[in-house]
C-alpha cells in the first residue's frame, strides 16, 4: 500500500498506477475509519482496479464552533483498515498542503443545501464542495463512493458533478450499523455508555416512520410530529432537526400530499444532540411503485459475517 | 477538423484523440473570433499535438442588462479561422447542452473578483469561473489558454486553478492590436466610424501612462488622475473604471507609495463606453527591477507580417 503525503508524491505515484487504462475507485474521507468507510473501500474494489482512500479533517467544512480541534484521528488504525480493505494508496496530506495560501475559490452548490444540515451548519457544503472539487482534480478517479449516511451530501456532490460536468460516477452507498441499529460514525465515540444506549433511538424511529408513512391521512406534518415525540422519548435527546423531503432534490413535499399516495422517493433525516455530540442519520422511504433513480437504498448491519449480498438487512 | 456538437461527441472524439498520451491544448472563446484568437491557436499549436477550440457565448456571464442577445456570431467564418490556425476539434455547444438544468452549482473566486469589471459587472466572473471549470471537465486539456487583454480573466483563473487543485497549465497570451493601437475585441465591430478613430485613446494612454509612472512624486492616485483627463479628451468617451492595482492579485497599491520605487508589477486597467460598447484595455506596468512572474508582457501588433518572433512589437 502506497501512502502519499504531498500533492507531489500522489500525481506521480498516480501517473504510475494509471498505466494500462487501469481505472480508479475513490474514497474520500475525514479519517477515524470504521466499518461503514470499509463498506465503500469494498464496493470501490469490486468495481475497480486501483483504489485510492484520502484521509483529511477538512477544516473548511467546520464551523467556528463545530468540533473540528476534537474530531477524533488515529491513523495508524486508519492505515490498518485501509490495507485490510485493500486500498491501494492513501493520501494523507497536512492542511498546508491542501491549503498553502488561504483560499480565495468556493464550489458552492445551492438550493439542496437549504435544509437539513445546510439549514444548521452554514458554509459547511461550501467546504464539502470545495474539498470535493479539490480531490477530485487531484486523484481524478473514474468512480468515488460516500455514504448514504450523509445523504444530503451524497445529493449535493451528485449535483455539482453533473452541474459541473465532472466525470466521474458517483456511487452511493448504504448506511452500515450497529447491530441495534445505530447508524455507525466517527463521533459515535464520544457518546457516553447511557447516551450511546438511548441513540437507538434514531434507527428505531426511522424503522416505525416507514410504516406511518403507509397510514391514510399522514402528512409530511403530521409525520414530522410523531417522529419529533418518539426522538423525545429518549431523556437526553435535543432534536436539532426532523425532515421529510424529496430526494434528490431535498425540497419540500406540498404539505396537504398524503405520504402513501406520493410517487417519489422521500427522505426522513434527522439530527439529534446527545450532550455535545450530533448525531445523523436518515431513511428513503420509497414510493409503493418505484419510479426511482436512488440506488443502495438497502441497509447494512455491521455484524460479523453479514458482508455477502445473501445477508444484507433492510433497515425498513 | 472534427466538429462536436454535444457532449457525449466530444468525450468520444477525445478519447480518440488522447491515444498515445497526446498533449491537448484548450482556447476557450466565446466566437467571433479574430486575429487575438488565432494568437491564442497558434501559441496552443506550438506546445501541444492536439488543439481544441470552443465556442460557446455563456449566458451565465452577461448581466440581465448587457449584450447578451447582441454579442456577435459568425459560425462560418469561426470555423475557416480554425481550421487555418491548425485546430484539431472545435466543441460548438448549445446553452440547452451546456445547461440541460437549471444549474445550481457556482465557482466563485472572491477578492480578486472585488475591482475592475468584477464591481462593474456583478455576477460575471461567477459565471467565467463556472464555465470554465465545466469546459476543463469537459475537454481535460494540458494547458488552456487566455489573451491578456481579459487580464482580470486571466487572475481569475489562475487563482481558480490554484485553489481548486485543476490539473492545467494557463498560459496567459499577449494582448493583439490594430496597428493604430485599439486591442482586438470582438466588440470593435458595435463600433461607429467616429467611435472606433477615438477608441485609440485607451492605448495611446496606456503608453502615455508608463512613462507618466517612472515620473518622481506619482502615485497611484494622481495617474489614475492623469489617465482619466486623457480619457475623456475622447468626445465620446465615457468612463467606466480606470484603475491601477498590483498584479496578479489585484488589489490596490499604497495611496502614498511612489510608483517609480514599486517593486511589485502593477496594472494599469481601464473600461471605456463609447455608445453602448464597452472598451477594456490594460497594460502592465513592470517594476524597473523585474521581480515578477508575470509572463507575456509583450504585446503584438495585428498588421500583415507580423507573426513572427523577431517582429513582435512592444506597445510601451
Amino acid at each position: 500500500m502506497i501512502i502519499c503525503r504531498t500533492r507531489a508524491e500522489l500525481k506521480l505515484a498516480l501517473s504510475n498506477l494509471r498505466e494500462h487504462n487501469k481505472s480508479i475507485g475513490f474514497v474520500p474521507t475525514m479519517g477515524f475509519l470504521h466499518e461503514g468507510h470499509a463498506s465503500l473501500l469494498r464496493q470501490a474494489k469490486e468495481e475497480n482496479d486501483v483504489i485510492v482512500l484520502s484521509i483529511f479533517v477538512n477544516p473548511l467544512q467546520f464551523g467556528p464552533n463545530e468540533d473540528l480541534d476534537r474530531y477524533p484521528r488515529d491513523e495508524q488504525r486508519d492505515l490498518a483498515l485501509a490495507e485490510e480493505n485493500g486500498t491501494t494508496l492513501v493520501f494523507l496530506p497536512s492542511v498546508q498542503e491542501m491549503y498553502p495560501q488561504k483560499p480565495l475559490t468556493s464550489v458552492i452548490v445551492n438550493q439542496v443545501t437549504d435544509r437539513l444540515c445546510g439549514a444548521t451548519r452554514p458554509g459547511h457544503f461550501d467546504g464539502v464542495g470545495t474539498v470535493v472539487s479539490k480531490l477530485f482534480h487531484l486523484v481524478n478517479p473514474d468512480r468515488a463512493y460516500f455514504g448514504m449516511k450523509d445523504a444530503q451530501q451524497v445529493a449535493v456532490i451528485e449535483q455539482m458533478v453533473s452541474d459541473l460536468n465532472f466525470d466521474v460516477k458517483v456511487v452511493a452507498c448504504p448506511i452500515v450499523r450497529e447491530p441495534d441499529g445505530l447508524a455507525l460514525s466517527s463521533r459515535n465515540v464520544y457518546l457516553t455508555p447511557e447516551q450511546r444506549e438511548q441513540a437507538v433511538v434514531l434507527s428505531r424511529t426511522l424503522r416505525l416512520a416507514a410504516e406511518w408513512k403507509e397510514e391514510r391521512g399522514m402528512t409530511a406534518e403530521r409525520l414530522e410530529a410523531k417522529v419529533k415525540e418518539a426522538l423525545n422519548a429518549a431523556g437526553e435527546a435535543v432534536i436539532d432537526y426532523v425532515e421529510l423531503l424529496r430526494y434528490p432534490s431535498l425540497q419540500p413535499p406540498e404539505a396537504a400530499a398524503e405520504l402513501h399516495t406520493f410517487a417519489e422517493p422521500l427522505i426522513l433525516a434527522l439530527a439529534v444532540k446527545f450532550g455535545a455530540t450530533r448525531l445523523i442519520d436518515n431513511h428513503i422511504l420509497q414510493a409503493t411503485e418505484v419510479h426511482s433513480n436512488v440506488q443502495n437504498d438497502d441497509e447494512i448491519q455491521a455484524s460479523p459475517g453479514n458482508r455477502n449480498g445473501s445477508e444484507l438487512e433492510l433497515c425498513r
